[in-house]
């Protein structure tokens, strides 16, 4: 399996939020194509992945990939399901979740409440500029990968995540946004060993 | 320079589209995140890239990294600048370009026009999954890389695009989304070299 965590230090934490302005909601466009980029193939659902919203370091809205439906591509209807999840933020009470629609769930959990939920699943990934470059390394079994939004991580994130992460992995030069690097993240899982069979 | 020519095969040809419903105009969603993914990175452009929208094979819409203004990464505001353009379509006559705003120009072309303005730039890469791995090639440079929206390519489209093309090069074993394909692109120029010199 492959998690992302995303942590949006902005978003909204009630579903008082315009679908017409997602930019103005916390960069909930952003935090969308992250949903999207890491679920969707053409045509397709990568089955094996789950994606965490760390929502204002208050509620985490997760999405699974083995279970969601009617996730289409856009950043709108996607941020519907997200306002439909803190629609029910009242009946999350710690870690306890509440599934507002098939697959997708939310919990009464900030950064750290995420990271301890999946201590046990794989090695952690923190996504940073400040990393080893991926081309040096074999891609892990079962990472999580924790990214920002569009602000860097403050200090005392970065004490919590260096606590939890087992290495800091940068993808390339450039500083991509979120969705873009979870979209290069896959690719570099998904190509291991592809060159050896492709034509 | 990097160039991305995608083709929309149901794309709007007129500004009588409504910006919340994307998905329902021609996929427009897709379209736009095609823009915002090859030109903008993490608070920051890529000005040496020109991205070219072929709208039902009767328009293109291009962007212009090096001009472009108040180009946000979000679907919404990218399809409103999509729509401005269309706005202008009675102005545009053949390959006489008009430029609704700073950076966005429109022509009354289709794929094949769009291919002969581009003819002299650089090699014609089709990503396509029938393709050599591009983990066995060399990045090119200043590549002009086509690619499909949600549709793939019809016989006769790839027929002109064989034509043009001087190679087809598949990215990864996993079918991704257009704007998913470009952002895999541009990381592949943007690493040739990296573990080279980074940490």
């Amino acid at each position: 399996m492959r998690q992302f965590i995303v942590v949006g230090h902005d978003a909204p934490t009630t579903a008082e939020f315009s679908l017409d302005d997602l930019p103005g909601a916390g960069r909930l466009d952003l935090l969308t194509r992250c949903v999207t980029s890491s679920l969707l193939l053409s045509h397709g659902i990568r089955e094996d992945v789950r994606t965490h919203l760390v929502l204002s370091d208050a509620f985490t809205v997760s999405f699974d990939g083995s279970a969601v439906q009617r996730l289409n591509p856009d950043e709108r209807s996607t941020a519907a399901l997200v306002r439909n999840a803190l629609d029910q933020r009242e009946e999350a009470v710690g870690r306890m979740a509440v599934e507002p629609s098939p697959g997708v769930s939310l919990t009464r959990v900030g950064l750290d409440g995420t990271l301890d939920a999946v201590a046990d699943d794989g090695p952690v990934c923190l996504l940073h500029e400040d990393g080893t470059s991926a081309a040096e390394l074999d891609p892990p079994a079962d990472p999580v990968f924790v990214l920002s939004d569009h602000r860097d991580f403050g200090e005392a994130e970065l004490s919590v995540l260096d606590e939890h992460a087992d290495r800091r992995v940068t993808l390339g030069p450039e500083r991509l946004h979120a969705d873009q690097a979870i979209t290069v993240a896959h690719n570099w899982l998904d190509t291991e060993g592809f060159s050896d069979y492709s034509q």
